[in-house]
């Protein structure tokens, strides 16, 4: 699986992060990693990200300002950051407020074209 | 307006904004500022970005992951932070992708107590 090796890296990769999706824009769950399946519960995330990002799309298309590349949330808990691999498909990992988000940003955008090439 | 003087501060002192918006969950714009009118509809902005903010509340609410402090949305024209502000208001601003945005969510940020100094 070669989605879930590169989804593992930018997880493990980026300190604080605890856990990645690779996820379609129906909300259905093409790949899931969890550092630590205690703490999280990766599918509640997914579902509820998806709403978020179609409703950023929306806006975005509305404001004709070109496609969605990134998406990031911060809550008192938890970071989460979205990456828009292309119309069908995007790829979010969440970290701990403290987590390295500059690492995480750097480490998705540069995951973007291994995930298309998987997923071609 | 302390709201307005406050919102075009963060503007006018952010390199590459466009625009701000300070607005209800329901979508009704309280206060905005544009910094030149002809390029940009800040009321689209506001309106799609209501959507977004609400259904960021109810992912992060659903998470257990506290209360959304900011999110970011990067598209290929257009980046536009917006910034929580209580249970009822948040505030936006928009620039250009190559903008200050460390500053403009610096700024933001350190705004929060004033909006909610003059919201009270």
């Amino acid at each position: 699986m070669p989605f879930a090796d590169t989804l593992r890296q930018v997880v493990d990769q980026t300190e604080g992060a605890l856990a990645g999706l690779l996820m379609d824009f129906e909300g259905i769950a093409v790949e899931t990693y969890v550092k630590d399946r205690n703490t999280f519960d990766i599918d509640v995330v997914g579902a509820e990200f998806s709403v978020i990002v179609k409703s950023v799309r929306r806006a975005i298309d509305s404001l004709e300002a070109g496609s969605t590349r990134e998406v990031s949330v911060q809550a008192e808990k938890i970071v989460t950051l979205i990456r828009v691999i292309n119309e069908d498909y995007f790829v979010a990992v969440t970290m701990k407020p403290q987590g390295n988000l500059g690492k995480g940003r750097f480490l998705l955008r540069v995951a973007v074209p291994k995930f298309l090439e998987d997923l071609a």
